[in-house]
């Protein structure tokens, strides 16, 4: 089969690639019908994050279980599921208190760009529906698997809640569904930090009720003017740079919540200025697996549509086209289709 | 009047200093029949923080209310009062969802360490007794007004609950007293390090269930071995150093909280690996005022002793002597009588 390599800044090809198979008793083969790209594909796109040897790409991913290893019993061929980017056992002590991405098994889905793959640990990955879903919902249930999942978690860590203002710093897909995260945890206020028409109209249809379009120290200044001065409840910082730390933790009021999702890069913490910023402060790699359940309810009840994150389409082997529409952000997010 | 100043490195004098005044309708005089040295105080004690000019030191206070601003309501001269070393309104936006030491009129207490202090803020800083406390309980009272709070806030942003398994980093009397707060808020387990064996007996009898003596790298270690692998639900750093911080972040179970309540020095955390321990990060300046009311109730119905850190106690003119033998570890905390 063909699948997504990566061998350097800006170079991805559409090449030969072996078949997945069944490596471990506890393995499962599915077939993906949708694919797509994330923001944090970017870090190494961009050589921001250095790429040493050719590297399969792509960790976001749901489809039909195709053959399952000896020691699978929760799910089976033909099955229509959704996974987690940390494939997990779901048993260890870490699993059960919810942090499903801090496994001791952890491992992490990486040749997800292409027709089919391996998940490790299907029983304690794979979520399954109860029937097919329509091809209408399969970018919703996609987006699941990861942006979705990581907006929720980053909601979740900065402790919104009924009544909450909240501040949403990132305007890629997962700051964007942070949005419809809070706004369904019952966020009374939600503004979205972004300066992209596209993104904020999106923001708005999630939930958003003010746009900050300043950032930096101006970004702050605003958002202090529009809380009066005390700063906001829930500070979600979807980017991972030092510029949107700093924004998120001095838009945040002393005793509020700062949540960071996406993997930090360059990101220092000064001690001294943190502790008097009185700030909590929650993040990682999102457990994403604690989450899909509920998540896939509120999608296949119609009640969220997280796949209006997907701005652009292409067949999978135009996957290189839509990693440059990201990086150019041309596109918010891209889905493929095998 | 006498009070407390430092000239620069051990170089603390007693001497001739104004006596206090009402500077503002909202300020109170109160008469400190106690006073003591602060494990704080030592960082510009040592140098570590620069003094440069002659500074008047101490913030820990209790005592008999002497005199008020015309515009304070709520003590009156004679009563007995404890208040903390943030002065706070109590009613501005952060002191109303419990943040009092980040008040919006916050002033830090400097002048403690003295027969006499004034109190901004009176309202809003001081609590008073129904009754003069006896003269037993007035080392306990004046622990309440920092040591007692801190380690109270250490244990509570730790996210300390009935059945939780504690680490408590340092053994100075703010994380012996750590170690109390995890008892009353219902912790299993308690494990305190200290290589020292006057606060090892200290931390067992406020409720520690193991002592760990290693640190760094070993201390990590003992404390995984100790939680079979997991990591504590709780830590709570009472030191300020890069070293006490870093083994309170990896004595964490991922999705543990780390509390940090002393200034840090030096301290830096680096993005990619706190992001990676998944820990919940929460500290800086305790509310002390949050907590006052309770914990004063807890030690006026004898339920708990924390004054029981002051193991030296010395005439306030001998101020230079407490601070010394804290600064040799011989004593955990000095008591000062003016």
């Amino acid at each position: 089969m063909r699948g997504t390599v990566l061998y350097g800044s800006k170079d991805i090809r559409f090449e030969d690639v072996p078949e997945p198979k069944i490596e471990k008793p506890t393995d499962a083969i599915i077939r993906l019908p949708v694919t797509c790209v994330c923001g944090s594909d970017l870090w190494s796109y961009r050589g921001i994050q250095s790429v040493t040897e050719p590297t399969p790409m792509g960790h976001e991913y749901c489809g039909y279980v195709e053959e399952v290893g000896s020691a699978v019993t929760s799910v089976k061929p033909g099955q229509f599921v959704v996974g987690s980017f940390a494939m997990s056992d779901n048993t260890c002590p870490h699993c059960q208190l919810g942090y499903q991405s801090s496994c001791q098994q952890r491992e992490w889905v990486t040749r997800a760009q292409a027709p089919y793959m391996r998940v490790a640990l299907a029983d304690g990955t794979l979520v399954s529906t109860s029937d097919s879903p329509s091809d209408g919902m399969l970018p919703s249930l996609l987006a699941a698997s990861d942006v979705l999942g990581t907006g929720w978690f980053a909601a979740d860590a900065a402790n919104v809640k009924k009544g909450s203002t909240v501040v949403v710093v990132g305007d890629g897909a997962v700051g964007l569904l942070g949005v419809l995260s809070a706004k369904q945890m019952g966020a009374e206020r939600i503004i979205a930090m972004s300066g992209h028409a596209t993104r904020q109209k999106l923001a708005r249809e999630f939930g958003a009720t003010d746009i900050v379009t300043e950032r930096g120290i101006e970004g702050i200044a605003r958002i202090k003017e529009l809380t009066k001065g005390v700063g906001a409840d829930s500070v979600l910082e979807c980017v991972g740079t030092q510029e949107a730390m700093e924004q998120a933790i001095q838009s945040t009021r002393p005793g509020g919540f700062v949540s960071y999702v996406g993997v930090p890069h360059g990101v220092q913490f000064d001690g001294q200025p943190l502790f008097f910023s009185h700030v909590h402060l929650h993040g990682g790699p999102a457990p994403v697996r604690r989450y899909l359940p509920r998540l896939m309810d509120l999608i296949l009840n119609g009640r969220i549509q997280p796949g209006k994150v997907f701005d652009l389409e292409l067949p999978l082997e135009k996957v290189a086209e839509g990693y440059a529409a990201m990086d150019d952000r041309r596109a918010i997010k891209t889905l493929l289709r095998p």
